[in-house]
């Protein structure tokens, strides 16, 4: 089959012919028809210091998808061939610890597809049977194809409380603009999203932010909403210093900051006014809780209340892999989809 | 003063001239200017068993209203004269063990204004200052003055986990037609409101139902919305033991029941098969959270997200109140309000 | 195999040679150590309108049970030949709704050993390797023969704020017993334990009640220890009504009543002042949340700071089967376990 | 009166005759019996940046205390001539959006006593009535003077899972000690404390610590009782830097870590490793919430699980304030209380 692989260790992907996987009787085998593109593929297409240090090359890369189950194993009774699906792509070990107490997202043991074992950038993936999430009929193949950057969005919204409260959003990636359309659907009572780029503020307001604005414009938007108490809650979505900083001191006292954006290296922080006196509770946020985030966001878009449509600006054949990666180091796409099958 | 009184034991209300009431030093003296006509009012106006067994009149009745501070005793720091104001009209000893741990709407000891102590069908009422409330430059007196009752639905509806689930409101008088829209701009993901009557039901629909059904229709309805595992929410609103059944009936496995509707009288349950072998969470409503409940409403408002004018269907004067009893005996009013001053 | 057969509809079982199980590629055969017996058994072995409503015989019954794994499938990496285990018994779909979002003890789909396919009466069980606990070396056959009901106490129990709290227990059968130890290990500030039966009080007072009294001593214990106020926490063991309305009228208003006990037929409540006015909270326990409940079961017993032992009154040979449903059924018994391999 | 005075900016106290204060409607005086002394007070006796930052001498010190009542004012309803009290400190904006929300704890506009007004170091204080917590009988002076910063244990400990987690508390001074004994009460698996000093070591066990080690002895003691998991909940006391990161090293995947302790400047942190990819909660306390805190206190107290005297040191009169300063700057001192009236 045809497939994107890190082939050896250095920059760039290959588009290859490789065998099509063979899968277990606890498996399932997946015919790819579209995948989200992701800033990890970034990093593992550039060689930087973590993808160096993670991955064993060669391997199938990519880890968003959706698709068709072509064939399952002996033991699998809940997916049949014909289903329409996509997978969480965290694997993680049954009988864990973590798998067994609501925890697998933080299961030290993970294997991550397109990272740590083949991945999605492929006409075929094998999943385990129990990693399967099955799509409404209603739900396309290209929105099945981001369902776990999605899921990173309602996993960081949906566990702060929401419901009235002013949430103040630092960076407007594909992630963060999701997470303004679920904000503004759960109730918040006013969404804030901060950007730098003025194209992410325009996707975040499409989303459904009421205020989209550059960083120096942000502590004014957040005192008009909140009567100068801060924002109830901040998700903090850029991994950049600055934006964490301006997390901490926009969020008002007692209130919530959930990080997902990574920082790419220590930075200073003065944990005793920043923190501490404020009374806040930070959570740290990892993939997407196995499965109750899963759950919400087909809630959610079964409803109607959310569509991540306009975040995908650009939809291309795998085969255009260097445009892409070019195209997210720029900084002005949303989320990048690969049309495969 | 003019005042409406409950002067004896027995049916009925008098238009009555009473003493302007006296504050206290943390007390404030309010000239109510709309007050929200509630069911409870027509107990007292019937002298039904309840309100016979409670009431010790002569007192003034009604709990619901807003309007302007006039007057503040010596102690009062946070409110001035010219606020403009609606109230809580549960009054709690301030150092009670309920008090002081989040559960003063729960206190035994609290006297409800237009109960237990005079009422806002008046043109004045003193008021503790700790039980004021100020509203927003935008909220008209009109929505101050039902405030009590919207905060019910406030209470009810977002202390059960509401964003992505599929709710069910059995009983679609004011509270339940409230509690639909709050649901609905809270992240349902499809809210199915229950009523026998049609003009009860197109009031849950302006306010944000998905589905506004008769009880033969309800278990219909939640299975197309729940795909056959039942609602995940159920905000019992009516008290009806038909309807109390249907809400544990139609409740998923492990699903919350909020229950704020009073049933006249015992009733049988089985508790094996309706509570304990699915799962269930009960919760029993009272009153609102101070002030959690009331600082939600607010932020509703602010946002606009929330309307609770659809449900006002008729407005006159208090003179007029014969009427008004009649009319919430009739059964086809949303919530009626008293223009006072 | 020897085993404990309920060979037809109809009173009684009988002991009697069935073959081995075969296992799955996902099983595991577990040898039979200890098994605990419990009052399902006894109605079962009496073939009640509940037994004769649900199970279809023939079937070996019982469903507590610990031993040492002898084969394992061929899909199995967690667990291994020579393994000491118990397991959870309740057997679920892996990829359900609710298996997916930590509420697989409410799944209306699971099927219990014992009950609704073969049990642990018996020589060899086969158990989805998913449903397996490992013990602890420090942790006897004995006791972990008993985790299912001791799983049922720490889910009813932990399951309510305990540190700090006046816990009052109705109904001192084993998992009352084990649940007066937990509470009070958990930090409650007082547990009362109530029973009509003095045998079954001195259990509850040797795991760690402060007071276990009369049905008729039950407030007065209640309102010297809460200052009139009532329980903080009701666990309700017994099922017997007038047990359930004590529960209702000694939680304090905003307290949690967890129901456990299963009244066997319906009972008449007065919805408006045991529950509503109260804003009591109720939630009914169905078996152990996999596997938080078993998580922390390990956890306390572990640290020693939680002993089965003194609930354990008597030990046989499962030849004994007779005597073991007459003491049951007598009321003096606590915990029987067959001593089996 | 006789009273301890931060006279000027600048090194040192002041015995000295102050008048006696006045009291308003709303506050009642206290004649001080017991004060305990505290590490904020060595900052403002040493006239650090923070004290001098942030304090306004001429003022009365010393903010832990306890006594009787010995004048109330005109509108003063729950508080009695000759009741023995302790109070809460902090004193904060009686409507305020954190008091009314269940936050008064973390409320901008709170003002201490001994820090931003005159505190208890004295032979009375006034206190508004509603900061005033009533001691049991059985509660002596002396523990009624500590119970502000055992209130801070409380908080640190009870807002984290504690019923069978792993406990690593890292800091023995006193409120580490005392967090000891709670987690143990509250039915920790294990507490393991940490301190390099041998003295606070001891004291921590004997508050309820299984193990109380060194810094390079923790991430055995933890990977012992956690197999290798890490601790369930960390709670950090000592605001030192390598402590600060031996919390993040320590704490399991998913975990809780609780900030007290108080770092002196800003620090370095890789978030990435140390807070986002373990998926940690952290939650930055804020002296005591008012009033749950102060009730769990007084259960533990009530029912004997918690006894916090083996902290306290040193009793002495408040004329050897020097030596109390200089006994907490040497850290080898536990809790030294004041022995005033």
């Amino acid at each position: 089959m045809k497939a994107l692989v890190k082939r050896t260790a250095g920059r760039g992907f290959v588009l290859d012919d490789v065998p099509t996987p063979k899968i277990r009787g606890d498996e399932v085998l997946i015919r790819v028809r579209r995948a989200g593109v992701c800033g990890t593929d970034v990093h593992i297409y550039e060689w930087d210091p973590w993808a160096s240090g993670r991955c064993r090359p060669p391997f199938v890369v990519g880890h968003e998808f959706a698709g068709d189950v072509v064939e399952v194993g002996a033991l699998v009774t809940d997916v049949r061939v014909g289903d329409r699906v996509t997978a969480e792509g965290h694997i993680v070990p049954e009988l864990s610890y973590f798998s067994r107490t609501g925890q697998a997202h933080v299961d030290p043991q993970t294997r991550i597809i397109g990272v740590d074992r083949d991945g999605c950038f492929a006409e075929f993936i094998a999943m385990p049977a129990r990693n399967v999430w099955h799509l409404d009929d209603a739900i396309t193949y290209e929105v099945g194809g981001i369902h776990d950057p999605m899921g990173n969005a309602f996993h960081t919204t949906l566990t702060a409380p929401i419901p009235g409260s002013v949430v103040l959003i630092t960076g407007c990636g594909p992630i963060g603009c999701f997470a303004a359309g679920i904000a503004h659907s759960a109730g918040a009572s006013r969404v804030i999203a901060v950007d730098p780029n003025p194209k992410r503020r325009a996707l975040a307001r499409a989303m459904g932010a009421n205020d989209a604005v550059a960083p120096d414009e942000a502590a004014d938007a957040v005192g008009r909403a909140s009567r100068g108490l801060g924002a109830d809650v901040v998700l903090e979505m850029s991994g950049v210093p600055s934006a964490v900083h301006q997390a901490f001191a926009l969020v008002r006292n007692g209130g919530n900051v959930q990080m997902l954006g990574i920082p790419s290296k220590p930075m200073e922080l003065d944990l005793a006014t920043e923190v501490i006196f404020k009374g806040v509770t930070i959570y740290g946020v990892v993939g997407r809780r196995m499965y109750d985030t899963w759950l919400q966001m087909t809630q959610f878009l079964r409803s109607g209340s959310f569509d991540p449509t306009p975040v995908i600006t650009h939809r291309m054949p795998m085969e255009a892999f260097d445009e892409a990666m070019a195209l997210i180091k720029g900084g002005d796409a949303g989320k990048i989809v690969f049309e495969i099958g």
